[in-house]
């Protein structure tokens, strides 16, 4: 294959990044015979040619699916196709996708060989890397699951190609955060461009895309089980996830309000400049991205103190210096729930 | 705590075991503010006072409940309970509550650490051990799950005391399959002894208990991810899952009927001596174990053949060398399948 690779050593593993690949050249890394892909009805519809020959479990797609039944589901048709240990699972689709395959295959047996190609701008730049896979339980986001890292991503950037405008908004989202707590250059090329510079100009998206894996994988190969920097990655989503699923809203649009309330409370607490919060919200609305919900804040707070980054009476919040430099601080409950209030 | 504790290094993380302890220094090892405990309503309604002072779930006992709507349940409470990632799960029972606890914990919020108190002779010297946990998925046994270790382990052999008498042979039948894989001496030993001298003597049975935890502990400490010599411990265990939900057997029950299959096989093509073959017959019968069953040829295969030691079209067999020595034998389906059909 004349694409570009690149290999990553993990703890248990090295997973293996396919760029500018095509689908086509993943009957060259797992063999027809002994796989078996997961896609969604969406996924499966639009791109159903490139199915042909390939033993497919569909599910159904959008966040409302993640759940134990989308993985009961999956594992029956596991049994139905007779997987066995040298079955090699591939999820081919977006965050909900990707992050359900991984589970699945995780625990078949107790652990089949699993890949992604991620087919949306979310997926490809967050949610197929890093190995954090599973599923919600009810209202709480990404509350079962485990880390485990895939063999590979397979990146074919004419997947986007069919991608709805919300879905390329939504991956905007999680980009803006890379930029917000490691990458302040990349914050101001997304001020100098347009999103529809992006989507028209494949060169550009393609380095674009690249350069945001790279952030997201260097903080997952030096803190793997999240004791430390991979903490910064829930920039915004201590909110995000407490209001995605009870309001319905697309993750990049939660993670998005999510990551306006961090910041005024990083204004509040951490001396974060009035004015770089105000570059924040009008970056996020350049994308077209969502700086506000009135939100029932009781009702949120209940959900919010069952994040995964609660420890006892106190929440681990990541908070931003500055753009480009984010910090993880302990809050009381008490104190945080009055902040959130403020918001 | 007076008790004998001995360490053991796994990949992950050190497992200490504590042997001849009681119940009540479980409150020294973990904080009762920050811990859950897991037991069935078998111990509990025989134990309720232990319980005192813990947060509890109790699910319903036995193999059949060995399926996902625990997990389902045991996640819903550890959300009421307000489980974070410093809670610690310790599971109390027979295998069925150590292998869902096992499950459960390491994936609520990606993994809590856990710990088990084994109440049943098989747990005790198998189950509890070696860090395989999960459930079934109907009559597919522990088709689901992963490998990840407990914490500690605390013997309280006053458990025994109420544990009824077809668990006592429920337990043997591992017992013997280490006998027959691993220890010629242990065979022998149990040839002269009976099922009642091991009840009726405190001290005989802490040797016996504790000479099996270190043989299945020495297994897996060597392969703990079951590449070479753990497979061993399977003997009797491919036909035994195989027919043991389906019949509604004891696990004990089940293995020892998959034993003497296995030992049938090891005759026909690995020169095993039928000599051999009849003491082990006999020994399974002292201990109370039944040694075959009719059963279902072509149903039965239907199931076997999903077993997870399945390799395409092959099957990692266990078979015996004589007793005391056991190896790994491939058997392609076809023959294996002419094999069953002759037990």
């Amino acid at each position: 294959m004349g694409i570009k690779k690149a290999e990553y050593v993990f703890s248990e593993k090295t997973v293996t990044y396919y760029f500018d690949a095509t689908f086509s050249s993943l009957a060259e890394i797992v063999s027809k015979d002994h796989t078996i892909l997961i896609t969604d009805e969406n996924v499966f519809n639009n791109q159903q040619e490139k199915f042909n020959g390939w033993k497919t479990i569909v599910i159904r797609p959008g966040e409302e699916f993640k759940q134990q039944a989308a993985v009961d589901e999956i594992l029956q048709q596991l049994i139905k196709y007779e997987a066995d240990r040298k079955t090699f699972v591939v999820g081919i689709g977006g965050g909900v996708v990707t992050d359900i395959t991984g589970y699945a295959a995780s625990i078949y047996m107790r652990g089949l060989r699993f890949g992604f190609v991620p087919t949306t701008i979310l997926a490809m730049v967050d949610a197929s890397i890093g190995g954090k896979n599973g599923v919600d339980a009810g209202i709480y986001k990404n509350l079962v699951g485990l880390i485990k890292q895939p063999d590979f991503l397979l990146f074919d950037y004419s997947f986007l190609e069919t991608l709805p405008r919300e879905q390329w908004i939504n991956g905007f989202a999680e980009i803006i955060k890379h930029a917000c707590i490691k990458d302040e250059y990349l914050f101001q090329l997304l001020e100098n461009e347009t999103l529809e510079n992006f989507i028209g100009d494949k060169n550009k998206l393609g380095e674009l895309i690249e350069r945001n894996v790279q952030i997201k994988t260097n903080v997952v190969l030096k803190d793997e089980f999240e004791n430390g920097d991979r903490k910064l990655l829930n920039f915004g989503h201590t909110l995000g996830h407490a209001i995605e699923n009870n309001y319905q809203l697309l993750h990049g649009h939660a993670i998005s309000i999510g990551m306006v309330g961090a910041s005024i409370i990083s204004e509040k607490i951490n001396n974060f400049s009035a004015e770089q919060k105000a570059r924040l919200v009008r970056l996020l609305e350049k994308y077209h991205l969502p700086s506000h919900l009135d939100f029932d804040h009781e009702k949120i707070w209940e959900i919010l103190k069952m994040d995964k980054k609660r420890v006892g009476n106190e929440m681990n919040f990541i908070l931003l210096n500055k753009i480009g430099e984010a910090i993880v601080m302990s809050i009381p409950f008490t104190e945080l729930k009055s902040l959130i209030n403020q918001i």
